[in-house]
């Protein structure tokens, strides 16, 4: 079955959104010390609820990214415009090539796949390809494949599995880059900030951003202080969280370090 | 928390897709007495594999509608840009309140809304406005409210349950319409054929309506000569499928009539 | 194996909670015209945000119930403690027997049995003797047994599925009742004011009973009005939700009446 | 790909298991009164504790069915195997088509599908079929397709939903019948007895028929005395189950009748 | 919203359990070297047939823990009487700092949480804390967060995953403690026995602590002999299980040691 | 209950299927560089597309195993036929020991146990025995127990999970071997060729194997090829997957090594 002119004309693939900028790198730098858990705690009292990305987890654990989102979005495969079927070789003119193109130092790929079992988004080729441009980190709400390889690469990733399958080969078509992505139950717009870890990945909304790191330089520091009490012997609710008694005690303690 | 101007600006919501056209009347006119099952099997044969919207199921049984697909979005709800957190009223701003200003009489609703049980997409006031506009039926991948006032409407709906919640109560906002979505494991476009009755919706992609017509108007056909040959007492595989025998003695059989 | 002498003396079955006061009838009868789209809706701008009992849908739709709460809890079955294995006929002295001949006029029972599928929390004999007390309403996070004798008795239920086991015939045993239960993702305690119709089950806490009543008085006003104008052909959005505008068009057409 | 002829030679399709008694009519018939639930618990006395065929539901609900088990299997559908990619028309040389050949009056067919979502077993044109030649009810762990036509027909079936997919389109191959197959997490050997109603069925093995049936006529006895004395006001523990006072209050009831 | 006063004097949280007694030391010591398949196995022909908490596995590989168990509830989070949104801290005042004061060397915390994804039970602090007291190990049906820091501190754990949410941050709510508990399948009560390692967590209940301690002792035993003589090249069925001739000739080997 | 002598002549345990050869040793030697996605990859090319078993993941990261395959099929317990409530220490004489037995040097055995979480199909002693026989590896479409000893035991293990359940503890029962088997999704004949490493498991049907062989050799030489450009600086599009140009260079490349 040939495509249809017409579709093609309407939906020419691979589809891109709108330009964006990509978040403040001194936002990003701010938050590579902030873990995945304060920032999520953070945004949640900022009124920002859904931030953790259910699903994905980290494909070698210890890895931990944080930076400026790029997105892909794939969509159902249907032989008549978004498949191998129509045309060989398809596959390199698609929105997961394109985007690879576009990745900058410090990018995180953000990938809607719907957490299908049976579509590779990527594998050994392309994030090593996604390496050599600089990429900081993937977040795959889906799988990969190649993962033997990929490990070796040392790529920061997080996904729901992995496959034997490539990313075209059955389910799922790469249908659009640069457009709003729904992933593990979260929003992401491309320049938003990822943060990683072993919890998993949360996002940060870029107008939240300072906010999260104000609050959360403030959270991690006291954190220190209340588990240097807790380990010489304290009462937990008396040091965590803070109460106004030990809130004094830990500010002077901060403002004597 | 206030939306930020620079999100604004990029994402101005509602998102709505590029021009399109409906569907040809006659096709969809044509395609009125081919069940889904039919439909879904003639698309195999055509070589589009992916067609049945697995998961919503007909609100009333013995329900069915053939229609152009109208489409709409939903994304994962956020406070900073996609939620009536940030303004009173809000809902009514959104792309599911501007989708029902575009429909025409005859259309399919086809809403992507992830099959969650916490959004109620469509509730008793909606279906009335989209049932007044001169709506055909309504297929959600996820749930409607409701449902008592709904079913009284008799606007046929396929969804995949139902609930309290309503459409931006909690989980999901109303987020893009005129686009292609994902439903079910199915790629719909604006403008794509809906066939839905009680073995669940399939989309007839517009490109293929007019072989599927053709295709499905001889199935139908044989199978009524089938049907009769069966209740008569013949055996099974001589008659379902046809063989080359009985596809001569349908074909004379036909001619006759 | 016997039941350890210690083990009863620290858990005698069955575990009754404290004593608790029926909701209060007036509010109950209230809510009687409050569908519980509404009712949940309400809540959620009161700031009570899981109210929605996922899972259990009517067991013959169309039905619908407002009551107060009397709680029963299942928990996992265990030859030692909790199952039929260590005296025979144990079923007539566990929580479920126990629970019913609390039963008053109006109550709605509410079963925590974890939508298990092996476990028939009540069947005929149970329901009948349920109507025979003057039970109004039940709801099941599970199942029920004997459905074509149930579906006949005419009491209102709400379940996640039927099945032939009976109630402690393999994974739980009746454990509990007057105690608070988590059904659905959401908290019921004894005495709360249940609101369950084809959407669903909600639960209203009884201390936001009085602020529900008269919220959903005025909306489901405001509705009737929002519903004749557009059926006249109004714009959705100007009468739905109401604008400034179209409030005072409201309240003044509803001072009239 | 054709088909290897080494592997047709040693996996001849369809497979057929070795030949069988049906089982026998008078407990088949002695069985048409006993309730799915009071088979189940029997069983459960009885010590065969896996019986209840979890996932189907009656497409019809209200249909009930006693008959003898034929069974049929599908496997994964393969390419070099087991589908119709080899063939042209290779559905009408499948166990399916076979096994329809076999039915006799009486005959419930049970089939192993593994609740696929895209494998509708039997349309319209095979259950036709099937009630011709006298079969008496259907229980498909899996999905049927035509629904609206099929419930026409008026046959009693047990399925986990409907799909407009045609047996052998993607997912699954119908493989070999007579065999044993496993059902919704229940073993059921070809000639056993499948007792099913609304809620659900259940496969009563035919060496343990005998004594399910002389156990349920005294169940269902006692029944209809504990109902009626609960009926007249009874306390539900004296008469549900029988007490040992009650038991011989229902014997001389019974003996009086 | 305030707390109501009335719900409050009923349902002062923290609930706490009545006084219980902590598992025989000896007996915990005993069962250190049974692993959880053996006491799994021995419970079973015990008659005790729901042991192994289905979901959780070990946070990192290779742990393992035997102890008494002390008890955490969660219940669904509710605005009026089992949130933070009520006052300012509330965490701290709950069950879950409540039980880890209570906390003994030895103990073994089991957590209801309903495997719920956006609970983190327990962070960095609160194992700090836990371990500080001597506890032993953690088995909890939901998540944990802080997973970085939590796996430098070498309290075993097992949980159904990680998620940077913090405890009481959306879902559920911290409710009682030394109640018992429904985790994974299993009933937990409080001064039961945990054996928990690779193969996941089983609850031995006290009552049969003893009873398994013996068998197993027996079974490791007979074990080793039949390792040995199948790495010795016996044929499997001779000696596992042990036979009677393969019995008689363990004890004469285990005679002679 | 005593097993019915007219069952066990019809259905003798266990049931062993009929005789067939391994895959050719020369087939296997030339899989062994195959990565399974590439052998995925390359079966999609040739036309079979469900070769990937969905759900076993690697017991250790890192293994890898080809071999042909021997099959074994559990079907659900039942205690007049299939379970040890029969007679003691029946595990011995079902098909799991059967097989083991028939184990030959490089052999994969292949399990359908329909992804269960109480069946630990392979415990220590068995894999124990399967390593002495020379088995090369195991896939399990279900869980194996004894993990800690198991992982040292160094055979590779496909499973979808551990319990401590032992093989027919509860739900399922060893039926049959040598027969095929549903595996993940997967049909899977005796004597098959199963690739598996971190991707998972892929079944390569006999009479594909050769096809597949000679397409991988090209497949993973001109990967090699495009890693090194791509490592060099090309452009992805240009080297991946080889256009008519990069083919060409490789070509060349390739016949100059």
């Amino acid at each position: 079955m040939s495509t249809s002119p017409e579709l093609s004309s309407v939906w020419p693939l691979p589809v891109r959104g709108p330009r964006y900028d990509r978040a403040d790198p001194a936002l990003v730098e701010a938050l590579t010390t902030v873990s995945s858990a304060t920032a999520c705690a953070q945004l949640h009292q900022l009124g920002i609820t859904r931030t953790f990305v259910a699903g994905p987890t980290p494909l070698v654990p210890g890895h931990r990214v944080v930076g400026s989102s790029v997105t892909l979005q794939f969509m159902p495969q249907r032989e008549d415009v978004a498949s191998g079927v129509a045309q060989e070789y398809v596959e390199r003119t698609t929105a997961l090539w394109a985007v690879l193109e576009t990745i900058q130092p410090g990018d995180v790929l953000v990938i809607q796949a719907y957490g299908r079992a049976y579509t590779g988004c990527l594998g050994d080729m392309l994030v090593r390809y996604f390496k050599r441009k600089g990429g900081a980190g993937i977040v795959v709400d889906g799988r990969i494949r190649d993962a033997p390889r990929v490990r070796q690469l040392g790529v920061p990733i997080w996904c729901t599995g992995v496959t034997p399958h490539y990313a075209s080969q059955s389910e799922l078509f790469p249908w659009a880059y640069d457009v709003p992505v729904a992933v593990g139950g979260v929003l992401c717009l491309p320049g938003d900030i990822v943060v990683a870890d072993d919890d998993g990945a949360v996002v940060v909304p870029r107008a939240t951003a300072n906010d999260v790191v104000s609050r959360a330089a403030d959270h991690e520091e006291w954190e220190v202080f209340s588990r240097m009490r807790i380990d010489q012997g304290a009462v937990l609710s008396e040091y965590y969280p803070l109460t106004a008694d030990s809130r004094a005690e830990f500010e002077a303690w901060r403002d004597r370090r």
